[in-house]
């Protein structure tokens, strides 16, 4: 019954891969959002075969929610955006995917979640989550900043911030610093009382793992904490400097996205604060409107 | 003829390992050092078993030099100095191995560090490589500070200079900075003009691969480029309070190591400097004085 259902109607499938996780949902003008599934990691630069696995995957398992079989990908047009996209080499060895979709349009996940943020129109987003990066989308064109990766670049994301707490207890635990009701809170969620047993278990975090410090770190911040104010303050000048940097000379509005985003934007400077607008769509409808948009410019090129 | 000129003297084995290599020294009271050699790394963190062998093999190769065969371990007493030995449960397990030689004293790096520097006596010790760490030995207490590990910890050290080289470097890339001749190096030294390709060429990079940026940090410090000097100064911040809290009322002197040590000393905080005193001997040989002092503190004891 579904399957006839959708036989004589496009069916858009919006991808959004990142270091977590792989969304896909299937989406069609009439209806909207039909089905949503997640599945593993998409992040090209931890390997791209992975990637092409979890988005079929997260595909199959959408099918299934309307009763499709997997055959029926070769109907989709397919917006896939994914962290990594924007390094030339990743971008090239993914457009060699002999993909089983209808259509493929490959971008990067900043740039789905700017086309959503948008509905589609010019616009600016930055991501404040695991990592942070932004993107500014003018005439077709785009100019990507920060996003660097960390710990050399990502200020001000989840992982920075949580990186730069354990840096300063371990100055407090070494007597170099005043300790704080923030720095025993880090203490007692990591158990221990001395810097030796701190560095032991922090030795060799992940991104993801620093990332899952950053709530304790806003509580102590709402708390006053001074320590945690300092580190929420420092990650925002950075986060505005990027920002006010990407707007320099325009008159769009910017969009925040991540879980982090909320939590810092009190501390970004007014003026990024002044340009702030919530997002319209989510990033894998940005991907299905990614995708409308490059299938429709390839039929008027036809 | 070697074997018999060693039948009836004691040997004495000076094992200094870290990340990077493990030397194995064999001295005599009478002579001195008479074998010097080099094997693989022998940090404990990374693999107890193989930190064992790398310190066999070193010491073969030094027994191999005057000419005595492996069989000739059983007659020594070792000093034995190794990275990652400050914790625990690393020198527990340590001191489980069925050690191939007549006596095994095991501390760490930095404590051999220390006893070479002061000739056995009481003294501090700052290690400025491609990590950073100090201890005081005073009264047969040992204190350690820092060496916490790279990112969260090692400020100050080679490392760390060279990962916030990279970090500074992006942000010029991303027009948040003003960009100088240190900048325009680093772009030149990884063959990259984008701060995408910074990000990706340095992807993954280890302690040591940052810390080969140094050099080119402290040329660039010499010739007054503000960036390079902030960065060596807010690195000499750290180091120079560091050792102010382990010298806290204390009247002892206190030695810098490591390959940066000499870089770095100009822009430590003139109290500091006024503490410093050049090394006596070097970590190998502070093994082997550590050696002998445990070992005629054990004969005393029986």
């Amino acid at each position: 019954m579904s399957k006839e259902k959708y036989n004589n109607k496009q069916l858009y499938l919006g991808i959004d891969g990142g270091g977590s996780k792989c969304r896909a949902i299937l989406y069609s003008n009439e209806d909207g959002i039909v089905a949503d599934a997640v599945s593993g990691p998409a992040n090209v630069l931890r390997g791209i075969e992975k990637a092409q696995q979890h988005i079929i995957e997260a595909t199959d398992t959408a099918l299934a929610q309307v009763g499709l079989t997997p055959d029926f990908k070769a109907n989709l047009i397919a917006g896939i955006g994914l962290a990594g996209l924007n390094l030339e080499a990743c971008m090239t060895e993914m457009k060699r995917w002999n993909s089983p979709f209808k259509q493929s349009f490959y971008t990067t996940d900043l740039h789905i979640a700017c086309v959503g943020a948008h509905g589609g129109k010019d616009g600016a987003v930055m991501i404040i989550g695991t990592g942070s990066s932004a993107l500014v989308c003018q005439n077709n064109k785009l100019i990507e900043m920060g996003g660097h990766g960390f710990p050399v670049g990502d200020a001000g994301s989840g992982a920075w911030v949580g990186y730069k707490s354990i840096e300063l207890a371990l100055l407090v635990l070494d007597g170099l610093k005043p300790e704080t009701d923030f720095i025993k809170a880090i203490c007692k969620h990591y158990q221990i009382t001395t810097a030796i047993e701190l560095a032991q278990a922090v030795s060799g975090f992940t991104p993801t793992e620093f990332g899952r410090l950053a709530p304790l770190v806003v509580q102590h911040a709402q708390l006053n904490d001074q320590h945690a104010v300092n580190i929420l303050k420092s990650g925002a000048e950075y986060l505005s400097a990027l920002a006010t940097k990407l707007l320099q000379d325009k008159t769009l509005k910017l969009s925040l996205i991540g879980g982090l985003s909320p939590l810092m934007q009190p501390y970004l400077s007014p003026e990024v604060v002044g340009q702030l607008k919530e997002a319209e769509q989510p990033p894998e409808v940005g991907a299905v409107l990614y995708a409308q948009q490059q299938s429709s410019a390839c039929a008027v090129a036809i």
